[in-house]
């Protein structure tokens, strides 16, 4: 008479070890094993094990894209008719590189899009070209994110 | 009589070494310089310029937070008042863990962030106890991301 | 030269015997015929008159939905464009079991609806899947009730 | 390893009970039985049980408040200044018998109520003199439910 | 058991009479009388009748503000803040002579008026020096009639 | 080299004996004239000027519309869409007797009108049969006045 | 009885010349003549008639900010609180040379100005430091023009 | 592996001499070289270099407008719908006279315009015959100018 919801649980040895490998996933597994108190082979039997529940999704290199010279964010609330469908526009969207989030919302909007272009003027053509010619986008808001002031993976 | 920019102009085996790593940061460097045609030293060398540039910012450990339970992500626009300056908020916000993003937006809102939560009733409790707490908040307009369709870095 | 408007006029004594039974109407009617100080045949009489002015509607058995895990409660305003009346709407949203509330209301959208679903994906799905699917529903604006505070009758 | 949340599981016997039920909560028991083909003592058993879960509440008297002259339904949007936090005002919106719901939403309000009045003049005077009048209260917006077309309870 | 609104009833003779009187308060009674096929006297008695009732408020001469040079009819909407109640709020605007009408509706406005004046710099000067200067007045929002094309009373 | 707007200009004793008769247009013009201390002819021959300059417009009976059992007064933002003119659309308002105004505004309605209805349920009726099924309206926004506070024509 | 606006009329030769110069103000006044086919004097004459009139208010030299690295134009809608008039608050917006335009407007915002900044980072720092800190300022709303796509005088 | 933004760099004696003629493009040449302390050959061979730089664009007789009758001014958010495209939109938009300035703006406007009409008549034409007949105009937000308080180019 019970259901059951997937969710793992993690100790603070864990915590400790994701938190170190979260701000830098080259970090020494021997220092953090030191660090903890415990073997290098426990932390790397600990991070298998949280590999193996999904946790863990891998390691990706983060680049810092205004160095690229992308360096107008903004976010797109997109209103929808219904010519298309949700998933069909969502297709849509993946196509376009800039767009770099996709979320179906609570509120007024159907989609709620972040993308990173090069300036004001890129955004524009995102905007006009890209994003206005999906079938099904009957209008779109768009508000710039003049600075971001915090980014960061969920603290545990 | 010009001004410079400095943005870093990168080459087509830069972008196809960086593909690779932004997807997955453990990618064998050997096998990444064997697809491209180059030895694995030049793989190297590269890369150490574009981390000189500060183009390259590390690599992170990626968690899947709905593992942990984190279910309901949440945008979040905040009113402030004169009470505090921006950066003021910005301060108290960046303590509160659930907090992941924020930014500086054009449009009607002060701060705009991103939040993550357990569930519903944590949101509540997050807007309520903590956000809500800050001296100068004078309100909030909350909208939740039933579905995160799209996530990714910008394609290069 | 007068318009007469049917409104049911009830005294003390029936709003006691109400008030006792929206409360809870497994409640003895000999129990609240001595707490009032008439007899209970009395009550009876009350009660009957009452239900043939139409004022009792029955009685019904409250089941607490999150114990059946319906935890997402939330408000949704609909747009609806011409090509559907309102009556039309209505008869489909009848069909919805997820709908439990349906309003003609002032302001700016044609139909106001409450919904009861088991999670935020399983709102998404009713909007997405069902609601959106209605014909001549052109646009929705939805809200979480994060958590509901009072719910009652009119206290009388 | 995992966490269990709590939802009560009912099969097509228990469902068939209950909508019975849900729809007329005096009808007899022994007939319940007979339609589904088990005993009352069965159909007793069974009820016990679900109570004992905490799935049944109760069962209440419904009464039309428009014949006790209630005809103006209206939702409210309240907006609360920093001066009250959210359970006082809610406290203090508890007093007011005309609120019979409460809600904590996403959106941009503050809190969401539910209110039954007798007429127009009536709902201008709860506005006026005792929702605006709650310490905290900044602002209102108000739409009035001309028809509502759909009340009941989950589907099961 | 009932209750009585006070609604006066009229028949179609009253209406012929009161259709005429509207569009022209001083047409001939006799005219009227002759018209409808009863006495002038007859017409008389009802009008009385229909004065006592409480139906009839009087006459009033209508003039053509453009002709004084009102050219500018606008609308506003105003917020109050808590600082005053909206009985005061409404003395206040009651004695600005630009202000023509004044309601307490629903919606998301405190209180909405209808204000003309002479021109679009008189409006400003109404709308910054008179009604911003009321005690309570927090924020208004303004828009203009440019032409109104239908004016009546109610067609009986 | 100058251009000619023609407002009528009037002195303090055309303003006395219009605010006379604009409270009420049975006003003894005997009466005025004693109370100003000129004679009645001159009241008489002001009257005329300011008739034949357009400035009076006539004088017309005011009922009291709640006495009739109209007791609902909204006002209605109408968008349209393009498949109607606004002439076209204003012509079919003008056929509903309920409309008693009908303004060409700024901001964001295409048309806004104020109603006059017996009751909240006449006002649905009202707007989902007579207004939406007008050629061109795709949607309407609705406050209702609760209560109106001040209702003169502008000081003179 | 009439009253008259000051508004100049001119004829199709002074539209002529007037064109000519709002193109190009160093324009030879005798090519301008020749043109025309009036003799240069006659030109001057005209000139110094619509100069004397206030018609003409001089000429100015047009730079091309984006030149001087200003390529961020921004719409900024601004709301005051009761602590400062107006006028005061002008008087501290002319103080920022970013802000190039300032309304009195209808609609939802107290003032409405334009501002032209060096780019996004300029616009916030604008936004946070200079009108955030104005007296009075309550809130802003920012839109950036992307692209200006027409920029013109009147035709006359 | 940079990248170059052409910006034109210009020196205090630039901008003195940019700053009066922005003033007064007739400001004597000798004059302005007077006050700085440099020769008038000098000042020309600054003007050329600055024209050849593209930063200065000529010079532009100023006219005021409301000496031609032109009283109203106005800023319209125009909506498209998608059977038009932007540019063709604003291709049209440069046929109205009446139109001064047409912006492609984040936020929720397609198209953001600025117009100067005689009155708030001449106003409503413009919008209901010529904007709102352009093909792809779906809806217009307008609000009016009731006074510019500021008005220049950028302080440089």
């Amino acid at each position: 008479m019970k259901v059951v919801n997937e969710t793992v649980v993690i100790d603070g040895i864990d915590k400790t070890i994701l938190n170190f490998l979260m701000e830098d996933a080259k970090k020494s597994i021997l220092e953090i094993a030191r660090n903890i108190g415990i073997t290098g082979a426990a932390v790397h039997q600990r991070l298998r094990k949280l590999e193996k529940a999904g946790l863990i999704e891998g390691s990706k290199l983060m680049i810092n894209p205004r160095k690229l010279g992308y360096k107008t964010m903004a976010f797109v609330g997109v209103y929808l008719d219904k010519a298309v469908s949700n998933p069909q526009a969502v297709k849509q969207l993946s196509r376009i590189p800039e767009v770099i989030e996709c979320h179906y919302t609570t509120g007024n909007w159907s989609i709620f899009i972040k993308i990173l272009c090069r300036d004001n003027e890129h955004l524009m053509n995102v905007l006009n070209k890209d994003i206005q010619a999906i079938e099904g986008v009957s209008r779109t808001e768009t508000f710039i994110s003049l600075n971001q002031q915090i980014k960061r993976q969920i603290k545990i």
